[in-house]
């Protein structure tokens, strides 16, 4: 690929263009923000320079909604020989795309699973997609060639590519993302009225529940918009689930024993689903879930604590595959958990212990 | 504070001897499981000589159903001049307390808000409640020696004292902790029979959405058996959201424009309350949730990277208040994301890159 023109500068968009301008490819950019497209290109992500002739591959990474009107432009102006788009639903902007008479064998749908809290040009990267997955949805009649040149777009961007069926991928994301997002957000919620001294006693769990609750609304409207039907159906079937744990809940408030005992099972059901899903999850690098055994540090707040430990803990030669540092929520002290492979374990403590920290026991 | 007695040599329980005996208490031990009991006063918590006389402090560490019964055992053989609990529900076990005809004055329901994923006298430590908010519930009959008794053990807990009405905290945790719990584990439950494909779009939020749904479900079975009721009422507000939230989905893929315009706004509006509700969750130290700015520098994963990262970072001078470790799909290398305090940002940003890491611009 020598040249590529992307159209859209926000965060994907100059992401991608800054990845393959760092390769050497000339890269046009437009934008209906001519701000935007200053910013990009004065980021390095390529010329402002309209097209000239056609390019190798158009990437348009505008919001769904305008996915299928920026292809069929493309090709009406023969702005390039491959078109693909990078938005995070697939099945209606294919559909869009058909329906616009486009011609389907030059277009190819793709997604690749990155993001970030903040948007914009200002916010990307050339590396935003190192390790994650890029799906793409080649059908029947897409050319091998647009197929080839969108992996090599992937290769480029340090992505792992992952082909689905558009509709199968919006599915997908209505699990893995969508679902997610919309139930941290309704868990959140529910403290918007909550009494001070309640709010008090948040702690880790409910703090990772609520993360991604603190998105943006323009941006997930978007994004919820272009795949309504899939997000409903999953919602709609945990809401089933929800209304029967509810019920188990309030046989456990009954005076009859046998009720009760149905109500336990009920409840040990979905903790024990949850417990099933949730091992299903891939670990780091997309393995099988490794169990990391938890080395926990007490640490004070002053500056230079985790850099001393985690010096100590390469001194001893050891791996930390995870981090998470427990907010104490008064105190000016707290542990930091570090995850290791099991084997190096007491290696680790030991070290650790050896050097002066105090390690809670495991 | 003296002389106490522990009952119960589970985490809490074996961590609280373990705090007093640190101090210099002369802790008894009690537990129906000998071998628990032997464990626990091997790893340095008490004796389990039987108690002489009543001792200062009685510290009831049973599953919430047999709070009340060991709370009655305490008053008749006077083995204490004042008795607590510390399990996580509190308006049960002292309505019971109450049937049983025990002594109101001298018994006090409490609950440290600390635990862990591992159970058992094994898995305690005397700094488990370190910075953690640890409620009491006394009543206007609450003798004031007990409760000050109480809240010496809780400062030699090092946790901070909170007090509250009993069935306030029953709510409280049902919103804080309880309905977090099975969301988490109603969302992962979707996985369970999930495509495979699917599960390998798994990112970071769906990761952090469901982390505590891999808790024991036996544990979680007890909690809610003792709060069902204050649980269910949570879970059925957010039932009603929920029902909300899928007809507002149906409604964005109606034909009609107004209303796809209702069903946007229906979307929105659920996304924004759960920003405002993210937003009342205090940051590390209690404090009004404070606004880090991240610096994500691009790691491999040899071993020691994340040690030179944080001891460059310590060599700047830069305290790093949070850190996450952005979990690639695929690959061997990822970013590490360094929170820190904004003004101090640039400075780390720039100290990293003079020091060769490839820092993603913010």
């Amino acid at each position: 690929m020598n040249t590529a023109l992307v159209i859209g500068t926000g965060l994907i968009g100059t992401s991608v263009a800054l990845a393959l301008a760092g390769r050497g490819v000339r890269v046009h950019l437009e934008d209906q923000d001519t701000e935007r497209v200053r910013t990009a290109a004065a980021l390095g992500a390529g010329t402002e320079d309209p097209v000239e002739g056609p390019v190798d591959l158009a990437v348009v990474a505008v919001p769904p909604a305008y996915i299928s009107a920026a292809v069929a432009d493309v090709q009406r102006r023969k702005a390039a020989r491959a078109c693909i788009d990078v938005g995070s639903v697939k099945g209606g902007p294919r559909r869009e795309v058909e329906a616009l008479g486009c011609d389907p064998t030059t277009y190819l749908g793709t997604h690749p699973m990155a993001g970030r809290e903040r948007s914009g040009p200002l916010a990307a990267g050339a590396d935003l997609f190192e390790g994650r997955p890029w799906v793409l949805t080649p059908t029947a009649e897409t050319d091998t060639e647009v197929l080839n040149l969108a992996l090599e777009l992937v290769a480029v961007c340090g992505a792992v590519p992952v082909v689905m069926d558009a509709d199968a991928h919006d599915r997908a994301v209505a699990l893995v993302s969508h679902t997610p997002q919309l139930l941290s957000s309704l868990v959140a919620a529910r403290l918007e009225a909550a009494d001070e001294t309640a709010v008090r006693l948040c702690g880790q769990g409910i703090r990772d529940v609520t993360r991604i609750a603190a998105s943006d609304p323009a941006m997930w409207i978007d994004i919820l918009s272009a795949n309504p039907g899939p997000v409903a159906d999953i919602l709609a079937a945990v809401a089933d689930d929800l209304e029967t744990t509810v019920r188990a809940l309030r046989a456990l408030q009954s005076a009859d024993e046998t009720e009760r005992a149905g109500g336990a099972a009920g409840i040990e059901d979905v903790l024990r689903r949850g417990n099933n899903g949730r091992a299903r999850i891939p670990g780091k690098h997309g393995q099988t879930p490794a169990v990391y055994e938890t080395v926990a540090v007490l640490i004070s707040d002053r500056p230079g604590e985790l850099a001393r430990i985690f010096a100590d803990a390469g001194r001893a030669g050891v791996n930390i595959e995870d981090v998470r540092i427990e907010h104490a929520t008064a105190q000016q002290a707290g542990h930091v958990q570090l995850m290791v492979e099991p084997s190096v374990a007491p290696v680790l403590a030991a070290a650790l212990r050896e050097r002066g920290w105090t390690i809670r026991q495991q």
